[in-house]
């Protein structure tokens, strides 16, 4: 819940001594501190102006309209402006009541595969919140790996073709030839900006150690 | 992973004692116990055409291209299709090292707030693997509430209505008026087809009840 920035935790029943301790461990989050504590669900979602449960079944077996979290948190988004949403969880053991199911407007499950349904609280919790706050056009914003320009890449090739020269990779008669061949194989390595300077001085090196006949002492 | 169809588990040099805990655990999961252990983590992804790194940590401080999930999902499954695919988590405490991350040919992270960023490591697994296999497009697949039809609906605004003038309510002189604001009313009620029946039943139970001046014995 904080990870995502949703901090109002409400509680009903909870087991008293694993709460406390809950409560009171090193680096306990803010809204675990500030958790309210109700008696019943009828209080906890009193003023809530849209209750949404969850539930690992599927839906011949339940009475409310079923959806899919991806469709779910779009709706649940859309309400979010107009009034305050509950989102409500059963015990990791039961799940939801029949009772609790009753004060919900409708339900979602996430889309686990039909051979395991069932999921881990803590992680159910956390897959819907990340839907809520996931952001679709997020590709844009990805900060981008800096590529490096057509000159930068031009530099490492004509070094490299230097170097391959130099060694007796390179056939003299067949110079134009490799030398295109490698333009194309730097090419396609999408060198990036900043590994330009570190790929050339270790083409200098080689091409150093080649021109002076050296080899590194073993 | 089970939950979303992940079935091959990999682990690096885990600490033994928990690892067998959780292996041979009533209801662990198939794939943990056929999880394979390596000891290198450049002999777990040997075979992986692609190995993306997760992280908490934000782009200036680390040297990899960083993604948010989002996106760096949609390359994942572009990817898996030509060859395999590692997600790399480290470990709950530190992460992965500066060594762990030279074999991963960029990272992901989740897109949590800034003031709390490290993530509960089964919750983080369960986020990107959830990413994975979510569905977009799974609106069009909800299940709908079926709607009760325009004839339905006036068949309880129609006894409604009768109940209405039946008891103290309606005021002869202002029927009319009254009857189009019911109508109105229903109408906003969005009615389920499931739900005709049961509310045509109470309402022919209170015109019943009215008209034969009978009241519930207490």
């Amino acid at each position: 819940m904080s990870n995502f920035g949703f901090l109002h935790l409400r509680v009903v029943n909870p087991y008293e001594k694993a709460f406390r301790t809950a409560r009171s461990a090193v680096g306990a989050a803010e809204l675990l501190a500030s958790a309210e504590e109700y008696t019943s669900v009828a209080d906890a979602v009193a003023d809530c102006t849209l209750v949404v449960g969850t539930t690992a079944v599927r839906h011949r077996e339940v009475q409310h309209p079923l959806r899919r979290l991806e469709y779910g948190a779009r709706l649940i988004r859309k309400h979010m402006g107009s009034g305050p949403v509950a989102l409500l969880f059963g015990s990791e053991r039961f799940g939801l009541s029949k009772h609790d199911l009753s004060f919900c407007h409708w339900l979602i499950r996430i889309p686990t595969r039909e051979q395991h349904i069932s999921m881990n609280l803590g992680q159910a919790v956390a897959i819907c919140l990340y839907e809520l706050i996931r952001d679709g056009r997020a590709a844009a914003k990805s900060e981008k790996l800096v590529l490096a320009t057509g000159g930068e890449v031009e530099r490492v090739t004509a070094l490299l073709a230097d170097v391959l020269s130099t060694s007796s990779y390179m056939l003299p008669q067949r110079a134009a030839e490799t030398e295109q061949r490698i333009r194309l194989m730097v090419r396609r390595l999408k060198l990036s900006a900043q590994d330009v300077e570190a790929w050339l001085g270790i083409l200098r090196h080689v091409q150093w150690d080649l021109r002076s006949g050296k080899k590194k002492a073993d």
